[in-house]
């Protein structure tokens, strides 16, 4: 398993993952070409030196994994820096070989890396597995998690 | 009240605001003058088009509250922004006042204003009255926060 910043050719494959999920397909286009907006995204994302999306690759050099982390600047807790996972996604056929755990340990390792004081996410309430997924590695659901939609 | 961006000489104000709190107080250190590294978080957030740290005065121009505002670029939702508040404080003498709700509601409208597609949130679960205040204004708590503290 190789870790690697997402390039503007993977935003295809990332967009696939991303559909291909009961939630993702409800509000992903993923179609051939992917529309354009995705790649706008991508180079707002990859012109932001405080945003890492992230392709994981198996040895055959297939996308198999992505997530986003966000390095977000508080005065909060003296000054610190918040690191924050979103869009994590794992391709379909290799879900339950503990791939995800390995990315979530990845996250926390660049976070600390970083010098985040805090890593965070939200979580679904719909998914309740992948709650206690993250409780395994150490996250706490301290927190409501809120969401207004335009 | 006049909703501002905050400037480096509201440091201190903004910082004894985060301090005066429950929670706050756990974590700040409001000192005169206050730490470096509060400035240095400034500074950051200050530089970055995607952070919006925001102040309130009142008719006197005194800072009565505080926020931050973050835009996060993401591929999900079609290549949507996500807006993120964070960092809400009001000063003690005037809550009850209805200005948080003004806040939120302000958060909201600039969130549109900048394309958000979705405006959010995380809420200590020590925090109830916040819970309800939240929805109240429209926020739907479907998510677990999840929190890991290094």
């Amino acid at each position: 398993m190789l870790f690697r910043k997402a390039a503007r050719q993977d935003v295809p494959s990332i967009v696939q993952l991303l559909a291909n999920d009961k939630l993702g397909q409800l509000r992903e286009n993923y179609t051939d070409p992917v529309p354009d907006a995705y790649f706008t995204a991508f180079d707002h994302i990859n012109a932001d030196p405080n945003q890492e999306l992230i392709v994981v690759e198996n040895t055959e050099k297939e996308l198999i994994g992505t997530l986003q982390l966000s390095f977000i600047q508080y005065l909060t807790y003296r000054g610190g820096v918040r690191a924050q996972i979103e869009a994590v996604r794992i391709r379909e056929d290799v879900r339950g070989e503990g791939i995800g755990q390995k990315m979530i340990e990845w996250a926390i390792a660049r976070a600390r890396e970083r010098k985040a004081h805090v890593i965070q996410l939200t979580t679904d309430k719909q998914r309740p597995d992948a709650l206690r997924f993250y409780e395994k590695l150490g996250f706490n659901a301290s927190h409501e998690g809120m969401k207004l939609h335009f």
